[in-house]
């Protein structure tokens, strides 16, 4: 359900019904049934929200929309738009509630709405984010979040679109430097390229991922001219990833790379910090992106946008992205005993 | 005529014939006639080519490709795609050749092909590049280089296109941090605000420019949260430059920054390192792109792409970025006697 002040429930409604998800999934929202049966009112949906509390009680009717009901009575009334604990505690409450229910294999996948960080510390979460959450209660330790824009929208031409994972994310330009390592650069190969292969095999294609990796400086660096981390890093790790069988290359100045990608050269790219990748996948379908933790023993994708309080409970939110998330975690459960071909 | 191995030869000669600059403006190649002729071979052109010394023979005729000789012959038979002191040679007279004329008001603009950054330091020339160079030989301090795409093509929905201007540019992204300066962030500001007056005016847009100055970390630091610069640097320099009256906002994450720009909603964008702006312009028009050098006292603009060696001289150059050029110099020089409306 996400945070019950932002947009996660409308577009959780705006989504249901959906013929794509309707034909291919049954989806049962973790949260609360009040706040699930306002905004089927604010936006006017024909929809049923009906309380479960086995999974077998899951309707297969389109026109009903299951609710596995977590947390407190607190959260039902929490104003649109407003940071607090009551809607922090309900998000996180979802939240675990679901990871529960994949890690026991009782959902194939989990798709998350988005949580505001501000409620969630004054709820006393320790962890800042969705990734940090998951990664803690599944006991995983070199997670990531893949940016994801799938085939046939926004701006992209190749066969399974373009996911863009990050070497390092949310941290100051400052700290890339320091963050910034050869088995962070590997590791971050080996789950793009399981990521890509994985969906080549859910959409039926036999040939290997391709995988480019970004340079961090100008041009590539020109050769130590704009920077010695290509030469003393980020081509020693592409050497390391290749050396394992991964199919990666690299680095590629950025600017070209991304180009590059989007015309279908490459299914995934290792961005080394936050702005060259979301600078290409915003400019590429901004409302077609997906969320994906790569590195979990479940799956886990979620939409790209955030709680969005400005325009919360107003019946405005976009139900694409939610739709997009899902269909990612439908390709992905798709594939749930996809075991690559030369395991390194 | 740019460094005679490379593409610059057929880019001029393939763009000689476009309709919309025969049709607005007489041109005059500033180089080498025997490697002009070579390049109308090459091409299988209809095109007579004239050794030209002074403006006044420069022929109406559609089908005569007049050159202005300088330089010495050993510039005409180069190899194609090799770096050679011969083609260093020959890219610097030309440059400075066509510099001289835009200074003493002979021409009203110039446009380059590109040179070869190995070939002209093989020819002496201290300068790394045309920026440098220019900004010397015109005693200019304060220069920058956009890069613009103008309107109605590549993926820009703003009535004059969208440019983007760098307050670092070649230089490793490490270095960016003491690069960086509120009195860099502002000049910036001024020549972009300067630029974008100029384009709307020559188009009959009487509105203001609307500049967006770009974040450095990611999400535009979350309030110190990813890093100080937005607080310390750029925040102040954006005010500076609003109580100096120009029309610019910031600091934007730049992620959406370069969405919303690329939509319309800003007539250029100051970004803060090389790649946020070349991941973003490079996104919606690789070909399309114009480089024009802003804070001369003369109108230079240039193809937004290098000597691309590899093809070099194979008939295989795309001499759209050459037509673009032509036409934003054309823009430019229909505003040459503008002046901003209210100077700070």
């Amino acid at each position: 359900m996400g945070d019950p002040a932002g947009i996660g429930p409308e577009t959780i409604v705006g989504s249901w019904e959906a013929p794509v998800l309707q034909a291919n999934c049954r989806r049962v929202v973790i949260g609360r049934v009040a706040v699930l049966q306002r905004a089927v009112a604010l936006l006017e949906r024909p929809l049923s929200v009906q309380r479960v509390t086995q999974l077998s009680q899951v309707s297969p009717d389109p026109l009903v929309l299951p609710v596995w009901e977590v947390g407190a009575g607190e959260a039902d009334q929490v104003q649109a738009g407003e940071v607090s604990a009551a809607a922090g505690r309900a998000a996180r409450d979802a939240l675990l509630a679901a990871i529960d229910l994949a890690r026991s294999h009782d959902v194939d996948a989990i798709v998350t709405a988005p949580l505001n960080k501000a409620s969630l510390q004054a709820a006393g979460v320790s962890q800042p984010g969705h990734t940090e959450m998951l990664a803690e209660r599944c006991g995983a330790k070199n997670v990531a979040m893949m940016l994801y824009l799938p085939p046939g929208r926004g701006q992209v031409q190749g066969a399974i679109g373009l996911g863009v994972i990050h070497a390092t994310l949310h941290t100051a330009l400052r700290n890339v430097f320091t963050e910034l390592s050869r088995e962070r650069i590997v590791e971050r190969c080996q789950l793009a390229s399981e990521f890509a292969q994985r969906i080549l095999a859910a959409r039926g294609f036999s040939r290997q991922a391709r995988i480019g990796v970004a340079a961090l400086n100008p041009h590539g660096g020109e050769n130590g001219l704009f920077g010695n981390e290509e030469l003393e890093l980020i081509a020693p790790a592409v050497q390391l990833a290749q050396a394992a069988g991964l199919p990666v290359s690299g680095p590629w100045p950025c600017d070209t790379l991304m180009h590059r990608a989007a015309a279908g050269e490459f299914d995934a790219v290792v961005a080394m910090y936050h702005d060259q990748g979301h600078i290409a996948l915003k400019l590429l379908g901004l409302h077609d992106a997906v969320n994906v933790t790569l590195g979990l023993p479940i799956i886990r994708t979620s939409v790209a946008h955030g709680t969005a309080f400005d325009i919360a409970w107003k019946g405005r939110a976009n139900p694409h992205s939610m739709i997009q998330a899902t269909l990612t975690a439908l390709e992905l459960a798709a594939t749930r005993d996809w075991q690559p071909r030369s395991p390194s």
